[in-house]
C-alpha cells in the first residue's frame, strides 16, 4: 500500500482563515473570499500591524477549531481506503499547537489512528511515497514525489506536480 | 551525512526511573538499581497494584524531569558532529506528554535543533539510517537499520545490532 503525507495548515486546516477573523477582530478590516485566495495573506496586512500579527501564532487560542478545507474530509475518507495516510506537519516550531493541532485532528479526522500523526520540524524525516504541502521548502530532502497543495502564497510558486484544491487530489489518487 | 533517529524513554530519558519512584511514594515499596535493571518493571510491581500503575502516565507530570540515561548527553553531542541527529519518540499515545517531552529535550539537548525533534505513533514513518530504540516493534517497516538499546525488558529479545549502554553507541558509531 503506497503513503501518503498530508499536511495540515492551509491543505486540511484553514489558518489563513484564523488569520483573517482576528485581524478583523483588531483592527475592523474584512477581507472577502477572493481577496484570501488570490493574495499572500501577509499582504493584505498593514504594514503598521504586522509586528501584532506575527504573534497571533503563539496565542493558545489561534490552532483551535480551525476550519477544515473544502473537499479534505471526504476525499481523504477515500484515500484512506487505498493509501496509507499520515499527518505530518511542522508542528514542533509551535510548541502551543501541538494539543490543539491533536485535537482537531480527532474531532476532524476520527479515522486517522493517532499512529498516523506526526508532528515534526524537518521534514526530510518522514517515509513517505507522497506528501501533499503547501510549502515547496517541505519537498527539499523528501524522499517520494512532493505534490504542491495550491494556496495563496504559492500560486506563483514553480513545482511540477501541483493540485489546485481536494476534487484534484481525488482525480490524482483514485 | 548519516542519519541517526534516537528514542527517547528508556534510550535517553529514564521513564521507569519514575515509575519506580512513584511506585514508592505510592506503596512504600523500594527497588534497588540491580532490580531494576534485570527485572521488566512490571514484573516488580504487585499485581494489585498494576492497575493505577498503567495511569501513571497519562498524569500531567510523569515525563517531567525524568532523569537522563548515563552518557546519553555526551555521546549525542558528539555524534552531532558526525551525523544528523534526530529524536523519535512515539508520544502521540499520551498527549500528555507531548509538551513536557519538548521541553526536556531543550534542557538536555539545547543543540538539537526543534527542526530534528519528532512525536509520532509508528515508527516505519521515519526515514533514517539507524534506529536506536528499546522496542522491537518500532524496527517493523523502519527503512534503515535498527539498533535495539538494551533494557531491562528487552533483555531476552533476539535482535541482531544491539548496544548495551551509550558507551557502546560510541563504539559502534564513532
Amino acid at each position: 500500500m503506497k503513503r501518503i503525507a498530508i499536511d495540515m495548515d492551509e491543505v486540511v486546516a484553514d489558518a489563513h482563515g484564523r488569520f483573517a477573523e482576528w485581524y478583523k477582530r483588531d483592527y475592523a478590516i474584512e477581507f472577502t473570499p477572493e481577496q484570501l485566495s488570490s493574495n499572500k495573506i501577509e499582504d493584505l496586512f498593514l504594514k503598521e500591524h504586522h509586528h501584532r500579527i506575527r504573534e497571533y501564532v503563539f496565542h493558545d487560542d489561534f490552532f483551535k477549531d480551525l476550519s477544515v478545507i473544502p473537499g479534505s474530509k471526504e476525499v481523504i475518507r477515500d484515500l484512506h481506503d487505498k493509501y496509507e495516510i499520515f499527518f505530518t506537519t511542522a508542528a514542533m516550531e509551535f510548541p502551543n499547537s501541538l494539543l490543539p493541532k491533536l485535537a482537531w485532528l480527532g474531532e476532524h479526522f476520527p479515522f486517522i489512528s493517532w499512529t498516523n500523526i506526526v508532528f515534526c520540524g524537518d521534514k526530510s524525516i518522514i517515509n513517505a511515497d507522497y506528501l501533499i504541502d503547501d510549502n515547496v521548502r517541505n519537498f527539499k530532502g523528501f524522499v517520494g514525489q512532493g505534490v504542491l497543495f495550491t494556496a495563496s502564497h504559492n500560486r506563483n510558486v514553480e513545482w511540477d506536480v501541483r493540485v489546485n484544491n481536494w476534487q484534484e487530489v481525488r482525480a490524482m489518487f483514485l
